[in-house]
Formats: C-alpha cells, sequence, structure tokens
C-alpha cells in the first residue's frame, strides 16, 4: 500500500539547467535572470541556475546573481554539479571549488545510480561510485551548503537485477543530502514509478524527490505517482522544456497536485498567477507558447464544436474540468467555419453589434470562403470584427489606397535598405509618401503614418507589438500561400489582424491596413 | 486488483471527427480521405470519419469514401452521431437517417451518462436517456449496423452520487454495443481512472472503450491505466490532436502499450511506420509536427549537453529509453552553442571534412557568435556545412553577387507583382537578370536561376521544397529579427539552410544563396 501522501511537496524547478538543454533553447544572462525572477513570483521553492565552471554563461549568472543582481524574495537559488572525480579527492576537486565559488546555499549533486551505467559508461566500481557521493556531499556539508543528491538513472538501476539502488540511498541520506530519484531516459510508466518509489520511499527517513523526463509522455502522471507514494519534492521545468521530449511540465504538475489532490505546492495565493508566468517565460526564452498546454494553454479552456459551446452558454461549469480563474486562464468561444449562426450572433455580440438574419448568414458564407483560403479568423479578432461591420454595409472611410511599391536593395557594399512608396486618398485628398524601414512591413507602415498622421494625430497611440508570418503549404502541393498576423496596441486594449496572399509584402499590407482601421475606429476617428 | 490485462487492444483513431475540433484545424474533404489513408496505412483498426449529416464537409467525405474515393485495406470506417432526440423515436430521427445512410459498417454514437449533465444540459431524465441509447443502438444493429456507444462525461458521473453510470454501462451491453468511458472534460488523474474504470470492468461483460482528453497534462497515462484495468478498446488521435489540449497521443500509446508492455495494438511489423504516419498526417492537417512529441519527434531521440553525448558514443543503449527505429525515428547529434569542440569533430567527421584543431575552435567560437545573433544550425544542416568548409578556408565560386533590388507593386487595379532584379558575377563576367514571382523570394530565386542556368544547368535539378518565416524578438525589446529557413531537394538529398536579418528579404536571401551554394557543390559542379 502507498506510504503517506505529503501534504506539502517542494517545487524545483530546473528550466535553467536541465530545461535549456532543450533542442532550440538558448539562454542569455539576462533571459536566465529574468526567468529566475519569473520563478520567484510564482513561487517556487528552488531554482536551480546551471552548472558553474561548466560553460562561461553559467558561470557569469551565478557572479552576476551573487552582486546583486538577482534578488529572489522567496525562492532558494541551488548550483549543479558533478561529485568529485573517481579516484580524486573532494578537496582538491574543481567542480566542488567552482560550486563553493557560486556562493549559494544549496547546491545539486548528479551521481549515477545504476550499477550498468557506473561501470559502463562512468568506467569505475559501485563501491568507488558510493564514495565518489559520501565524499562529495560530506565536503560541501561541511562548507556549510545544503545539498540534493540527482540519483541518475535511478530507475534503470532499480528495474536492474541487485539492489545497489538501496546501497546508493542509502549512502546519499546517511551523508545528510536528500536524493531525488531519476528517470533519466524518460522511458518510465506510471506504475513502475509507483512500485520503484514506493521501494526508495522504504528506504529513505527523510525527504525523497523525484525527476521526470517525457519520453513515454507520461512525466506529468509520473511526477504525480510519485508524490502519491511519498514523494515531497518534484523537479521539472515550468512549461516541460528540456532535452529530447522535455522535462516534466511544473505547470500541469503544480495544478493537478494543488488543485486536485489539495496538495500544497507553491503558495495557493499565487496559483492564479500560473498562467501568466507561463507565457512570460516563454516569452523570454524565446519559444512561442503552446496554445494547447494544459491549464495554461490560449486552447486550454477554449471550446469550439457548436454542441459544446451551447452547452457552455448554459452551464459553464460543465465542460471545464477546472475553473480557468483558478490558475489565471479564461474560458474563450472561438469562431470557426465549424461554427454555426450561433456562435456569430453570440460573437458579434460580444462585440457590440446587432447583426439581423441575413447579415449573420452572411458571415458564415463569408468565414468559410475565407477559412478555406487559408484565414484563421479565431486568432484574429480585429479582423473578424472588421468582417462583421462589413455584413452590415459599413465600409471603412479613412483612407483608400490608390497603389503601393516596396523596394528592398541589397546594395554593393552589402547595405540593405527598404523603402515604401504609398499613393491614397484621404477623402478628396491624394496623398503620396515614402519612407525607409527595416524591413518591408516597418517601411510600409512608416509611410501609412506620414500619409494619415497629419489627419490622424491619434495614430501615434497606436503600435504595432508583433508580426508573425506561416508559410503555408496547400496539401495537393500547388502553390504556398503565406499568413501574416499583426498584434497591436493603443495602450488599453490590443487587436490582432491577419492578411492572406501568395504574396507576403501583399499578406502583410492586408494585415497592417486591418490594424490601422480597427485602431482609428476605436479611437473614435472620423473618415472624411 | 486489476483486472485481466487484455493481450491484444483495439486503436480507434478519431482525428478526423473530434481531432478536427483542434483549435486552428481545418480539414478538406481530400485532407481527410487522405489522413484515413494514412491511418490505414499504419494499422489503426478503427477509423471515424466524421458525423454525417451535421456538416457538409463530413456528408462529402462519406459519400466519396462510399464511392470508392477510399479504399481502406484493414481498418474499420465510423460514422459518429448522436442518439435519438429526447421524446422522439429512432425510426424517424434524422441522425439515425443520416447514420444509414453514410453506408458504414460501423457507427460510434454519443450519449450522456452523467446524471448532472442529462438533467441540467441535455434537461431530459434518466430514464428516457436511457431510453434513448438502447432505442438507437437497437434501431441501428437492426440496420446492420455493429454500434460503439461514446458514454460523455462518464467519469464525471462516476464521482457524482449515485450509481446511474453503471445502469448506463447495462444498458449499453445489454442492447449490443460496446460502451467506451470518455473523460470529456479531459481532467481525470490515472489513479481516478483505475478505480472508475476497474468498476466498470465488473459490470461490462465484453469489449469495453476508454477516450481521455490531455486537460490534467494525463491523457497518455490514463490511457495506460484504463488498459490495465482491463479497457481493450482505446480511443484518441494520432498527435493528439483535439479540441482544448488535444485528444490522447495515440503514437504514445500505441509505443508504450506495445513496446512496453508487450500488448498488441497495431500488427508488430508496422510499428516502425509510426514516425513516418505522424509527419505525414501533420503534413496532411498542416500542422507544424511537435519536435518533442515522445517516440516521433525530430528532438525524441536528439541528444545535446557534452555530458551524454559522448556517453552515447560509447554506449548507444544509455540514453534511451527504446531503440527510436522500433518506431521508425532515428538518434540525433545535435551541435549548439553548448556543445563543445568533441561535437564540432564528430559532426565535421560525418560531414566527411576533416578539420584541425585550430579550424575546430575557429568553428565553435562562430557558432555561439552566430547563434547569439538568432542563427540556429541545428535544424540547419546545409548552412552548417558551409560554414565547416569556410573554417578550412574554402570559398564559394559559383558566382559573386554585385547587388539586387526586390520590387513589390501592388497597383491601382488591386493586381500585386514582384519582381527581382540581380547583378552578379560568373567568374569575370558581369551578369544581370530580371524576374517576377509571386513574391520576394520566388522572384529572386527565379532571378538567380536565369543568371547561373546557362554556366550551371544541374540546378534545373534543383528545387525549394519548403520555407519557413519566424520573427523572433529579443527579450529585451529591441529590434525584431525575422529568421528564415529554407528546405531543398536535388531529388536524392534533401537539406536545410538558414538566413537571420533584420530584413526579411535580406535574410531570405541569405538562406537561398546558401542553398543554391549547397546544391552546386553537391551536384560536383565546379566554380570559375
Amino acid at each position: 500500500m502507498p506510504a503517506e501522501i505529503p501534504k506539502r511537496v517542494e517545487i524545483f524547478d530546473t528550466t535553467l539547467r536541465d530545461g535549456s538543454q532543450a533542442e532550440g533553447l538558448s539562454l542569455t544572462v539576462m533571459d536566465k535572470l529574468r526567468v529566475a525572477e519569473q520563478l520567484d513570483r510564482l513561487g517556487v521553492l528552488y531554482v536551480e541556475g546551471g552548472w558553474p565552471g561548466a560553460n562561461p554563461k553559467d558561470q557569469e549568472f551565478f557572479e552576476r546573481a551573487a552582486a546583486g543582481e538577482l534578488l529572489l524574495a522567496d525562492a532558494r537559488l541551488v548550483a549543479f554539479g558533478a561529485t568529485r572525480k573517481a579516484g580524486g579527492r573532494a578537496e582538491t576537486d574543481p567542480v566542488m571549488a567552482d560550486l563553493l565559488a557560486a556562493g549559494t546555499g544549496y547546491v545539486c549533486l548528479v551521481a549515477k545510480s545504476s550499477p550498468w551505467h557506473i561501470t559502463e559508461t562512468l568506467r569505475t566500481t559501485t563501491a568507488e561510485a558510493l564514495d565518489m557521493v559520501a565524499d562529495s556531499v560530506t565536503f560541501l556539508r561541511n562548507n556549510g551548503k545544503v545539498v540534493i543528491v540527482d540519483a541518475e538513472h535511478y530507475f534503470d538501476g532499480f528495474f536492474e537485477l541487485g539492489s545497489f539502488w538501496r546501497d546508493f540511498l542509502r549512502v546519499v541520506a546517511e551523508s545528510g543530502a536528500m536524493p531525488v530519484l531519476c528517470d533519466t531516459n524518460g522511458g518510465m510508466l506510471p506504475q513502475q514509478v509507483e512500485r520503484a518509489v514506493g521501494e526508495a520511499r522504504e528506504v529513505v527517513p527523510g525527504g525523497l524527490g523525484a525527476h521526470f523526463h517525457n519520453d513515454s509522455g507520461c512525466a506529468v502522471a509520473n511526477s504525480i505517482a510519485a508524490v502519491l507514494r511519498g514523494v515531497d519534492h518534484v523537479q521539472g521545468c515550468v512549461n516541460g522544456y528540456g532535452e529530447r521530449t522535455g522535462n516534466a511540465d511544473l505547470t500541469a504538475v503544480i495544478a493537478d497536485l494543488s488543485l486536485k489532490l489539495g496538495i500544497e505546492t507553491i503558495p495557493a495565493e499565487r496559483m492564479a498567477l500560473l498562467t501568466a508566468v507561463s507565457r512570460h517565460i516563454a516569452e523570454i526564452v524565446n519559444r512561442a507558447p503552446d496554445p494547447h498546454q494544459p491549464f495554461v494553454g490560449t486552447s486550454a479552456f477554449a471550446h469550439k464544436a457548436g454542441i459544446h459551446t451551447s452547452a457552455i452558454a448554459r452551464a459553464p461549469r460543465a465542460y471545464s474540468h477546472v475553473d480557468p480563474e483558478a490558475v489565471g486562464n479564461s474560458n474563450r468561444f472561438v469562431l470557426s467555419e465549424m461554427s454555426g449562426r450561433a456562435s456569430v450572433a453570440l460573437k458579434a455580440e460580444q462585440m457590440g453589434l446587432r447583426l439581423t438574419n441575413e447579415e449573420i448568414g452572411y458571415v458564415v458564407d463569408r468565414l468559410k470562403e475565407l477559412e478555406h483560403a487559408g484565414y484563421h479568423f479565431e486568432v484574429a479578432d480585429g479582423s473578424l470584427e472588421l468582417l462583421m461591420r462589413a455584413a452590415t454595409g459599413w465600409k471603412q472611410s479613412f483612407f483608400r489606397l490608390e497603389s503601393h511599391r516596396v523596394v528592398t536593395d541589397l546594395r554593393e557594399d552589402g547595405g540593405v535598405v527598404t523603402e515604401a512608396r504609398i499613393k491614397l486618398f484621404v477623402g478628396d485628398e491624394r496623398i503620396m509618401e515614402v519612407a525607409e524601414g527595416n524591413g518591408p512591413v516597418h517601411a510600409l507602415d512608416a509611410a501609412l503614418r506620414k500619409a494619415l498622421g497629419p489627419v490622424h494625430p491619434e495614430l501615434s497611440r497606436i503600435h504595432l507589438t508583433d508580426f508573425k508570418v506561416r508559410v503555408l503549404e496547400s496539401a495537393a502541393g500547388t502553390a504556398a500561400i503565406t499568413r501574416v498576423l499583426i498584434d497591436s496596441t493603443d495602450g488599453d486594449r490590443t487587436w490582432t489582424t491577419i492578411g492572406v496572399s501568395e504574396n507576403i509584402i501583399e499578406a502583410s499590407w492586408e494585415a497592417l491596413s486591418d490594424s490601422i482601421v480597427y485602431g482609428l475606429l476605436h479611437a473614435g476617428a472620423v473618415g472624411r
């Protein structure tokens, strides 16, 4: 039977160490400092900062953190390293020296706990491996550090013959460190975890941790299974970054443990920061947030099929496993070609528009047609509103485009310059302007603003904040089309507009033009 | 204690029905036919095609499938629908008529199995709900159909007070259909699944299915837990597409059940198709494959950290939970700024290049510098090879660019045209050419080919196959930079090249130029 289930589980984030092994992830020292701040804000107990001495970046991180550039309110900063070398002494080992120099109160050591890995990849004896752990822990503790030991390949070792895993855990615990059971290969299933953790729990009297990778697709479930067998310290990464398939996603682990099992993880009053911190970290590490990520994804509480939308409108909790606000996320009703007239009517109402039945029918048909061509109005509320207004016969009167030309020169001296020339009418007045930019969109935006600025000074409050491009290939392999999304803000509201075309410049113009029209419309501007 | 674990589990894919509820997913009828073929190729037993009558696309899908446009070797095509309406009769229900008209041998009916949902969202009595199921199953079976019943909200119902779930399962089984336990809200944890499935297993004598969504991050683990409690039919979607956080990812479910638990799912000899089919389906539905997806992702067996790379080179199985070839994937050693000299040397060797120690040092430094600027050579083997060759003092001599100009006109009549003018030297000869294209890259590519074609006829075998654009925003919020990736092929080999710049045209040129140089180099062309 399971050990006692802990009331509280320590959350240990390793985004800055193990997570940064993720393919495609590359963090500057400034990025790392900012991620650490976000983790502290969320209330994560341990923040593993990196391996001092292993590379200049991690070295600099700990130096700047120690110099006061990182002020953590609650979190404990951890330095990571290996045990002393086989046959060496902790006192003279360079890794030990680097760990002391990092100046953190907490140290996490990695040590192989599987006999196969010790003999085959480390090329030493199991007896020496145990001495390496004991010596290193003792040395660090004598120097005032609290020590955690990541038992690398614990699960592989457990399922090998023999009981070395037991000796290993005893040595770690008796040396005064906390052992963390690591599924280094990430291949465990929850049922195996239950067995291997359950037996470890009987050997280790005090704190016991677990660390999972997602290679079997079960990292979150494995973390939960480990806790239900008595583990009270879970390692992973916010958003599940990490080598191969990633580490256990701490956002899901935290939400599942606290909201579903009533186990304390981060402070309860900070649970509603989960979505914001997840997205903020994604932004810092420059990874597009996964819209389908459990709890925190933008689609996590989005409902699309007509059958569901109507039900949710009647009983909000009928189709949500938790209250999205508990994790700082929100319900979202999504328009798409699959949606019927009812969804369009609902959306129009939310936008403050009143559409007749005929107009709703027109919008439904037009959406089908445009989504077939590659548009996705689900993510482009700004353009969707303009489309709905157009259904009522509305037509923007801020300007009428005559033509534009965008020229990019790569010059003989290697310099690159883009200029846009635009011709348009404001009322009856014909205006032409030219502007430079560091790319086609920037140049077009500058030219359009130059042309409209004198008539619409409110444009100065409207800014483009993001620009996304996706190349869509039709499954039939015919011409590729480009979809451009532009995010804009006027300081109060934010909106997204869309353009689709075979030509990226035209797609960009479409999204840009919608963005400016939407902004002027809501600034109360009047065309002429 | 658990029920007997089944030796064989039926795999039921619902990508074309439930999966297509995913936000941002929009499939044409042709897409749907092609996805069904891929599922059949993989050996999935059931392919749910859609809801005939619910929308014109699904209607057309079944019509074209019945007309012979879809030839499934082994898979069973399933039509989805609801039970008869409350208070109505199956014989006159339009949904029943649509299901018969779909012409499939198999039908999957959805029916609410939670009293709360029946009374609150369906607004009928539990007694009528049971009659709706029994009548509909009987009617369809009398018309020769094999019937599966998706017990919607089964788990929510199980954990409500009362035992209606038991009545529901009995009625389904006694009517002659197979019940499928659905976690419609997706919030279950494996430990809850074990309990709720275990009790269902005692009520249902024959086949029993389960269907999970990933809202708690546990859909794969929940599917496994259900099988270990006696479920022998699992529903989900290849790649885990679906509403909100997605359905259970069948690629992971299949691999875990078969490779780790020895349970038959798809035919064993097709397991190695898993990666190819997963990526093929991603391509058809126009979703970028998730590189971190368990088993089938391009990063799933990629190893980056120096500590691991050297170990894997010595003992290939030390860091892989399964043999990647078993699922048609492969080990991959990845270069990055975190990699040291050893990885660069290994990569150079794989490319057939011999670098001196000094040259390796240069490459390591240059990689750091360029990755800092936004390059990612992990995904751009073509550009990486050129960079490594450059370290040896090699310089491409196919052409020397003088300048180029790209002009895009949006004309007064609404027409758009892009032309590129290029000036370059081939040997001592100065060449200038102009060409049109449906966008800047296309036009530049056309102009470059016009200029080089007469000297390098082997260019006609080299084609661009894909073009990706990503806008990278530095965390500090300064100028956005654009990263362009171009995939190319000469029929035998394929390669990827990269360009990074504030200006999208320059980034495109860089990737394009590398692509052509790489292609000519490997076509054995000689510059002059």
